[in-house]
């Protein structure tokens, strides 16, 4: 029931993954659910008659048990779904999935990753990408624990883990990354320092580590610059090459290149450090979007992402 | 003597000013400087035996009253300089504006001020761009009438004046955003409210408010993404274009394309809220940056840019 477009683009998104061969389930008001379902090819749905709007806080959330978020996050705890995606209310999926799921061992705090392409052809995994807007400096180091384990998991070896900051020295950054750093090179993994944006994007870190606010910002700040760089592209390009051949030419290579390089191609990013695979879908979901996030949801479950990633947190944490 | 290729790049930039018919006057270490100078078309030097590095602290610049970016203020102050450039250590610049040529009425403190193209054709004035990593509600609110009366300097009408948050709704963003944003409705200025980057981006607001950690991690990852995308389009028109053809075509409207979007194209951004005119250049700062920054300086002074600031400021501030 949550994102902007709830709840059409999401079942349309389900509709679309069902048809693709994914077994999905939809939790809500079954009454606003049943007229968008076509005859054939259709989700299962489970009733829930109340939803989190997109301003409600913390507390509605841990009062309305009954809540599509909740009982959702109820379907993965009893074993009947492998993982749980949301595309409302972030901070709701947090808390949902703190209450009903649970905080995995030597987890301060869950943290959504995002998994990002890098200039040099690697994968940047950057945490959190906006769970938690607030973060004590414990939680942060938290998040480079859960980084690393999760990049492993990934398949890259010996991780590098840099924390975002506004340059490289060490006395850089705002009070929140002064008092992290040290943190970090406490714990068994491989710390780089601090890092900037354009470094971290070239390839100088594996694991970017951030509050929620300040990694949220930074992805909208890319995306916004991407998509505004690709249209005043296509205007050049458009003003420069005679007739229609630059535009020709240009649009397949446009194409390839945003779906390459598409900040939110994965439709979703996985919430990490709870007892559960959790999915947080972008607030704008399309049904492409909804689609991606549930294949991710059922690859990582297909993996057995949530096993790896407790062994791999538990051999660090009990170091 | 500041900056990651200091002096070399400075004095080529300077050099390359004097030649476009600017008047520069380059502080620092005479021997280090006489040697880089050519025999005709060369700046003036005042010399200055000590530097401020990059990871000195605030207490470095209070202490060294003969380091090169005191002595550089001094000259504005003086009367001797219309501006001051600096690529050195961001902090330290602000710490030698505010000893030598202090704060202006109304100013909690000086917020560094970034004018960026928007997809609609418009101009977003960003500020605090880096010179601030950790504010109170009451700095931000500051920053906004420094960002106003400076977007009305530029010759904006009743600039819009956004927060910079994680989502657009009242209740989101981190504890400095929910605090500031009523401070910013008690103004006298117009509040459109929290605003994500991709939307002022867009032409959500004409003023954007934020930080200096957070503004400078936007304006780090907005070049960060837009570097990575021109590299990947590249390769991607190399591969799919046959021949030359493809690149040729291309060649043209990516080099005008990115002079219109670079982030930096202005090679600095304007500490606003001293008693002086301050730019603030890249830490990379080549030699066209350095020309561009000294442009900058020029213009802003030619433009009578000081008085006007303070007039407009003083105006909302008696209200």
């Amino acid at each position: 029931m949550g994102g902007d477009d709830a709840p059409e683009a999401i079942v349309a998104g389900a509709v679309e993954a069902v048809r693709a061969g994914e077994r999905v389930v939809l939790v809500g008001d079954r009454a606003r659910l049943e007229p968008l379902l076509p005859r054939r090819g259709r989700p299962d749905v489970v009733h829930s008659p109340v939803a989190i709007a997109m301003d409600d806080g913390p507390v509605a959330v841990r009062r309305r048990e009954n809540a599509s978020v909740r009982v959702a996050m109820g379907l993965v705890k009893d074993g009947r779904a492998c993982a749980a995606v949301s595309c409302g209310n972030t901070g709701a999926t947090l808390v949902a999935a703190i209450l009903d799921l649970g905080v995995a061992d030597g987890v301060e705090r869950p943290a959504i990753a995002t998994v990002l392409p890098r200039a040099d052809g690697g994968r940047l995994v950057l945490l959190d990408a906006g769970a938690n807007v607030d973060c004590r400096p414990e939680q942060l180091a938290s998040f480079a624990l859960l980084g690393v384990a999760y990049a492993e998991a990934l398949g890259m070896r010996n991780p590098r883990v840099g924390l975002l900051s506004n340059g490289e020295e060490d006395r850089k950054g705002n009070m929140q990354v002064r008092a992290t750093l040290p943190l970090l090179r406490e714990l068994p993994i491989l710390v780089v320092g601090n890092v900037e944006p354009p470094a971290a994007m070239e390839g100088a870190c594996d694991v970017l580590v951030c509050d929620g606010f300040v990694g949220n910002i930074l992805l909208k700040a890319a995306e916004g610059a991407v998509t505004t760089v690709v249209g005043l592209l296509r205007e050049e390009v458009r003003r420069s090459v005679p007739g229609m051949t630059g535009a020709f030419l240009l649009r397949g290579a446009i194409e390839r290149f945003r779906d390459r390089v598409a900040w939110d191609a994965h439709g979703g990013a996985l919430l990490l450090g709870t007892g559960g695979l959790v999915v947080v879908g972008h607030g704008r979901a399309n049904p492409v979007a909804v689609h991606r996030a549930v294949e991710l949801a059922r690859r990582s479950s297909e993996q057995g992402l949530l096993d790896a990633l407790s062994k791999r947190l538990g051999d660090r944490v009990s170091r």
